[in-house]
């Protein structure tokens, strides 16, 4: 399904376009190295996973190494698609069953989960974890959720609740206002128009190595150690977002 | 469920609190009225929805009226949802049955849905409908697809897709690109960290009245009347935010 | 991605195998086709669908039209899946992005949409519909639902509930009862281990042409002329599967 | 929400109704005790976990407390969802938000959660596990597949593709024949009208603890253990309803 010429123009493409300050580190399109031709529509993309060294102490190395290693999975899959989709037929689509509907489908799931495992990733395991009542993060969270305290609580609620998926800190564009969603898997109950800024694994594969089924303890655990200079960064990147809505 | 107490400060703070400039037309919420406390979560917002007078031929009277109906009935269940949340338990969460669980899936669901009603209705029915060349729309949409018509095809594409759903063109902040995206129902499949440029309903309610089980012609239509100005101003703040990321 | 052959197959089997008694009126796997070589895993199966001629007047022709025409779409895509099933490989299958994967779960999205269906169009339309208090249907209902209109009410609360989808009265082979189930779509929210006896679709397209939002309305007038005959056959072989358990 | 009474008549009701052979081991509605009465519907019913022994070494024990824990977890909020049901609002139920939808939806999922699990404690863990080229599970399984192996390989794939969730052969009563099937989570994508025989818990709460991220592994370990004993008693029943059709 895979042109071979695709293949290796996104190969060389790689070394070409790597591109730096990004979630996942490096991530590139190859859209430059395709446009030219204006004949396909060029969707695929190529990430190269960042190596994650969390210094936590509260996540065993197997559990971190098996978290890596899952990550760098749905990215594979995510270029997989995405190089799949851009020769796809999208003539003869339909909603009940086509090769492009799948791929769009499979394109999400694996997004998501590769940028929000790049998100969490980012967000834990700062062992001199701090957050300053003064700080942009605090006084949104102050804000909106009426206390820090407040905020907490809810956000564990949020991860508690989640079925198998992610619980989130997001600003929403359209209430104008920071709030906790819950997401089942990587993509169902997504709130749109949203720019997420805490982001914490609820699946399984985060904590059952190390806290079986007490999810809350892990949940605990890395919130004792979110990394709030991260945080802080991206609650001013919303916050800019915000001005210009 | 609704404390009788929140839901008169929820009537009193509409008047108070109408906001002007938003997808909704008018969308306010209460925090302003309860932060005073600083007691419990206030999640309750009030939004007051716009009035759609769609000028379009292509759908029928009754079509316009049942959607704006529809529409009114998401922000209902939006607020219905939001007051219910400001007192659910948040002690007891977990992820098979709780309160709080189902109200923040309901909240998810119906934010979705009312806010993807005011984006679709605000962009379509131009019966004057164009598109210039040297509009910042044509231009990313060209770099981004390979060309507007490629555009157009993926685009019919991702609305032929949906298992009674929406499409949507995106701004990703991960990809740094505008992508279209398939979404069932309101809320699955949804892409994480997006901006919606381009917002096309495909649920059955939408075009099965006039047009029976014939989605794209349906399809054909609305994009025929594209309201471009609209989009514009989309695409604008999108490739601000782009620059802030 | 279908075998030139095994479309010759698919269609020589036809017309050998059609079978009689069904609730798709005519259906038919092609296992025997092909179970000679037993080289590939034979899961295509051939399916005719009944046309029904609904004699109620509370749905127009055109949506009775309109829904045998979908009816017939889900069929057609459910052989198609099933095809391309008997080649697709299953050494390299993950749960991200594998064709597999995606073929399995259209599958199943077709086959309920074909088979839910014609246990609709089957159980619908009996413009001299009458339950007699003696019939196992009325005394079933009663005894596991408190009396005969508290299992109407229930039903028409699920009809209510779905989102997009549907209502079903099922005999449970766990709970050893008939119990009202909601699904979304085709395939969310299927009680495992049940047999379906009464059947209402509450997709839009069922109702919206004739109805436009309201939906109590069309279930109202569905449940009036409910098919009492084949839903009392229905009954019988779900007893007689509970006293095999 | 739930109403005294009922809770006494609950507990009053599971000693005196307790039943035999299910797959739950004892599970009982509470019918008989509030039918007199018919002023409510009566969904409640009160399950009482059987204690699984697992005597496999290829899960550790730990894995196998905490899977047990589930377990019981589930059937303790399949009880407390019933309960709610019994009162729950059924007259103004709409799909955007009501508890009555949220209520059924839990019900559906911790009912699917709760006996998909008995029916894989039941069915894995035989360290004698042996298959006879006589039983009826073999002959069914190479009807349908054309060969035991190659039900292994479809089997082993629906495992694999699996995301979070469930691999089954079920019997089809609509197909009147075996089939495999993939569940995401415990209800999305499940076949309507279906027995299931083969059971596989593919969540990762499963095996993560043991195997981390090596499902595979997993799932070959079970499938030598397989108990084909109880499987076999599940096929002569699946055969005797697919004779009732």
């Amino acid at each position: 399904m895979i042109d071979k010429k695709l293949e290796e123009l996104v190969k060389k493409s790689v070394t070409q376009t790597l591109q730096e300050k990004n979630v996942l580190g490096k991530y590139s399109k190859i859209n430059e190295a395709t446009q030219n031709s204006k004949k396909v529509l060029s969707e695929a993309y190529v990430a190269q996973p960042t190596k994650f060294n969390l210094n936590t102490e509260l996540l065993s190395d197997k559990t971190k190494a098996a978290h890596q290693e899952l990550f760098e999975g749905y990215i594979k899959e995510l270029n997989a698609t995405a190089a799949q989709l851009d020769t796809a037929d999208r003539e003869n689509v339909n909603p009940n069953h086509s090769q492009f509907r799948s791929l769009k489908l499979d394109e999400i799931h694996n997004h998501n989960a590769s940028f929000l495992h790049g998100l969490y990733f980012q967000n834990i395991s700062d062992v001199n974890s701090e957050i300053s009542a003064d700080s942009l993060a605090f006084m949104r969270l102050e804000r909106d959720f009426g206390s820090f305290d407040l905020w907490q609580e809810d956000f564990v609620a949020c991860c508690m609740a989640a079925r198998n998926g992610w619980a989130m800190t997001v600003y929403s564009f359209n209430l104008k206002r920071y709030i906790n969603t819950v997401i089942d898997l990587h993509d169902q109950h997504v709130m749109v128009s949203a720019f997420p800024v805490i982001v914490m694994d609820c699946w399984e594969h985060s904590y059952f190595k190390d806290y079986l089924k007490n999810r809350k303890a892990y949940v605990y655990g890395m919130m004792k150690e979110l990394n709030w200079d991260v945080i802080e960064q991206r609650f001013k990147v919303a916050d800019k977002i915000g001005a210009l809505l």
